[in-house]
């Protein structure tokens, strides 16, 4: 079945394997007269690229981005944008021992019994550099966004249980940031973490959390593609991802109604709430607040230690997975999941009401 | 934009507002010959109805199901399958105080911005009574699956900060608990929990998980339809859900990549994981064990305590919600998530390979 | 697989067999604030339901419409419509001498083929009573076009080798002829032909014209939602239908492109065409003309005649079809033609950028 | 809005300007372990190649398809197959003189009404080789259903109004013959007169006919997804394609039922019919008869002659288009609508229930 199709009004397809001729996506549904250019897109794919930042994977990718369609004179046409990165540095040898058995933690095992034959190869279809699509796509929709004053920023608010002091976030560091902290000093911390971590040759998790501001109040569908479900899908299918919560979250469990409810007030700037339990989300429907969310992602599960698994012929081994890994998803997760939630945001947009965001249509 | 339409191949659309004739789904995609019958449904129908759980509305909704096509002697034809319950018991009188304002942690802003107009009776669209069509669709998907020995078990895992004890689950049990928790000793306390929230006019919150028993591996697709997006936005579209979570979920932060890791061992059937941090998800395809996720419901935000809100003239106003609500949602939310799982799941796996499960296209 | 959802953002699913409880259909997407009444749909429901027409079956249905869901106070509310008609003249036992075989020119063989069960009783799921769901969502199409100006007229041009004189075209005549022909001397020659036709127990064909004014130029998406696509697969979903056609349709083949080609001229009203052969299609974009393309009918394959054909178990047969049959069924399908064309209309329009039609998705 | 995606299950989105730098498709849900290589679809890319017919334009393109992705080892993944050919010949300067004024018979007008600007270079996306993407899509859809023994055979039936004899076609020599008529003495008269036809300054239009064998009954979805209506979608979404007729079509309208209805029998084989007016469809599924359809394609609207138009400014001018035309667009039509036959049966296919079709997801 096709799954790589995202998005109904804005439609993004993303393509590629590691180790394949090259990875890219097409979006479909971008409004004409937006001015696109790889300059544009470029900041995007550097913050995730990796080898640029401690604790991540030393390999080195160019990806540069190449437009091949949808784009006339600097300005998108209204057709289907298609851009790719090709793979220059793929060094297959490095993954040959993994041709044969299920690495724990990877998709390996589920590929293998879904197609009944995988590109082994640097985790093939599951391997980051499938983001790559994403990114190029997500930049397209952030500079949608930013010409109606929304924006969308994500960063790593937690490694380990070492979590940013909300009162500290500095965005514009956070992206000079090793570990896409926007809190030096949580990262200081989190960084000395990590070094113990890799020392043993292990791994370590952490969350994500992205705020979109400048939405106006009505953005979402009832009942099934409702802004909080679409959003969860989008970020969800990120590799690594393994939960997502909205304003309060899971704490919310905990909370009474009086605590959790956000009060509604009559201001100069129009209807306010005092507070944003509700991470900007009531009912499906965005309520003019901060969009807030977060997002865990589990520990790399390419680790240096031994572990046991099982070959495709069915016996018991050990494994030792070597080559370059990163000790931490998260601080390349973040842009991913900023450029999920813009191609979200956009999508949903696109096919709303006028009353909601008039002209978005028409650039 | 058209927003209540859940699924590719196995689709539902669910229609109808609190007070309006009647609430229902249509259900395309069902393969033919599956035994269908009023009968077969209402098991799941009655855990949803309230009236029948202490803590919950004491509105009596008979919620009698009605079968309007796509059934022909009793089994399915392969054709829509039309339900739906007419709403008798409206009592519009109760809500017309709530016409004019917004009330907080609800819906009514976003929709006056969205619509520009509303159903102000019992919240309408975003009326907890728009899920009788979920579950009446879930109803059919999980006789599906149990053609095909897959089961779908959700239960409410906690109230406030009390949890059940996962070593004294009792499902059966569960299924007559007044809060749905397998676990009397936790429902014990949490019911004195609710008895002091209640007495104050206020209301809790509480998390509902859910298990997925008998599913192949390599369910879900490749990159964002993975089966943990799929069920997170199915999920998160429940009203009041506001996170969800596999396996470890959030708490995989904090792991190392050893600990977070299952590791594969081959036995006599087959291949296995020595345990299921993943909850039974890697890399987006289901790993052959038990799917495993958790859902936060908020806080009931219908409370009696005054609350300061605004009206639709913009003025500032102080509110108190009189009428009958469920001092906590969860209870009633079970078998929302069982369903939504439950389609979600079907819906995956008549667009899969045969691969995955030869021949559940022809029951 | 579902097959019986038609539309992305403005969705109509119908449902329901011919001798169930009930037929109709959910619209989903429509905007709010459209003023909608049963008053309102009764007019295109009436023009559909046969026995009021002479060479239509006598079955007298009272088809009136029900709204379940999406209405208040007598406007839309931007949530989904459900609409649905009861099934109370049934009379199943006409039929029942046809449960066992498949009659030639019907779908009865590829049901039987596909499902291994199906609903004999009066076409089932591929019964003419099917299109009732059709029409209510088309007639909702239909006002929010006429919101905007926009009109949507069908017409029989054709029955057998009797075509209607274009010159002599009264739409108004044609909503009352017999069979919609809005040619007056045209439908008496018709009318003669169908009676010798009917009293030798056998069926005739007919051709279906459409018209659709009012269409600003851009309308319908490259490449493969292209205006022309998406009506011809609205309405080559329409049983009995066989082929379509735009502007000089099959004639284009022998005609030169300079014949075939439309100049264009800047007037007074901004630029227009002079000649209209393209049939206001261009590239699959509307191109300001008139949008004009015919549908052929094919003759009603129930017939009285001796037929030869084959039972459900494999035994040669000679069939005699009883009962009450439409002579042709052209008539009839003119307002599920209009239908199907104002719902494409609408769905490419709600899609659309605001540079079409400012404003359309808030009425 | 998003208008370059094809197909639920077997997806296609093609994308590429004429003069951008490279067309292409990317195609998702294709099955693993399909033998693909570019060997494999070059025969299909080189029937669509102009420059190696007569009657088509002179412009060499080498269209050499290159696979990015969706392939290890010589079969498919099951991901997504990306497949492009880079724009080399592009000649932008020929075109230049038509940046500013609207072309009769072409898309220009309805893009600049629609987009407010377009790449006037050789029609940009409206360019015919935007068709690249759909026959490298096509050419895997046809080997997948070759797997399966169903074949899908095009050619040009008509030129004018000189016809092919049925009785004396000849696959084989179609796929030589310079018009792709399978009867060599018809497209010896067809030819002369083109020649005329070319000689003015003219150009002419033709019909392609269709055949599907091979296909199980049973096949297409009701009651919108029906067989013929999304063939009809598929092949009228080809640009300078105004009509499509499936069996007796728009002849039909003249045939009484008892003419037109094919009569079932039983004999070895299986249920068969002693006719097949129906043209293989009956009630939106395949009857188990050759599936059998015609596409009319209007005359070439790119002529020399000097015509009447507008300019963007609005000014009455006089246009003579010089540069390479082909006089005939049908030979060059016909491997797109094999391939767009293909897709679509493909897609629909991969939805159906099992009956139809055991296996067909797990090549």
């Amino acid at each position: 079945m096709s799954g790589s199709v995202f998005g109904k009004n804005f439609t993004v397809m993303t393509f590629g394997e590691s180790h394949g001729p090259a990875v890219g996506c097409v979006v479909d549904g971008c409004p004409a007269g937006l001015a696109l250019t790889p300059e544009l897109i470029r900041p995007m794919m550097e913050r995730r690229a990796p080898g640029k930042r401690a604790f991540s994977t030393a390999r080195n990718e160019a990806d540069e981005i190449k437009i091949l369609s949808g784009v006339f004179e600097g300005k998108t046409l209204g057709t289907p944008i298609a851009m790719l990165v090709e793979n220059t540095d793929q060094r297959s040898k490095d993954y040959g021992n993994l041709a044969e058995c299920f690495r724990p933690g990877h998709a390996d095992y589920g590929y293998e019994m879904k197609y009944g034959f995988r590109d082994y190869r640097g985790g093939g279809r599951s391997s980051g550099r499938e983001t790559i699509g994403r990114v190029a796509a997500g930049a397209v929709a952030k500079l949608i966004l930013a010409e109606r004053g929304i924006s969308v920023d994500a960063y790593t608010c937690a490694v380990g249980d070492i979590e940013i002091d909300r009162d500290r976030i500095d965005l514009g560091y956070g992206l000079k940031d090793p570990l896409s902290m926007p809190d030096p000093e949580a990262s200081q911390r989190a960084q000395k973490y990590l070094e113990e971590v890799a020392a043993e040759g292990d791994s370590a998790g952490g969350v994500v959390e992205c705020i979109i501001r400048g939405l106006p109040a009505g953005v979402g569908e009832p009942v099934f593609d409702k802004l909080d479900a679409c959003l969860s899908r989008a970020v969800m299918s990120i590799g690594a991802v393994k939960g997502i919560e909205f304003g309060e979250g899971f704490n919310a469990a905990c909370l009474r109604g009086s605590e959790n409810n956000d009060e509604f007030y009559a201001g100069d700037g129009g209807i306010k709430k005092h507070t944003n339990h509700s991470g900007g989300v009531l009912g499906g429907l965005s309520d003019g607040a901060d969009v807030v969310f977060r997002a865990v992602v589990k520990p790399t599960p390419s680790i240096s230690k031994v572990q046991r698994t099982v070959d495709k012929y069915g016996n018991n081994i050990e494994l030792e997975i070597k080559g370059r890994h990163d000790t931490l998803i998260a601080p390349r997760a973040v842009v991913v999941v900023e450029s999920m939630a813009a191609i979200t945001i956009v999508d949903l947009m696109l096919g709303s009401t006028d009353r909601i965001l008039p002209g978005i249509r028409s650039l």
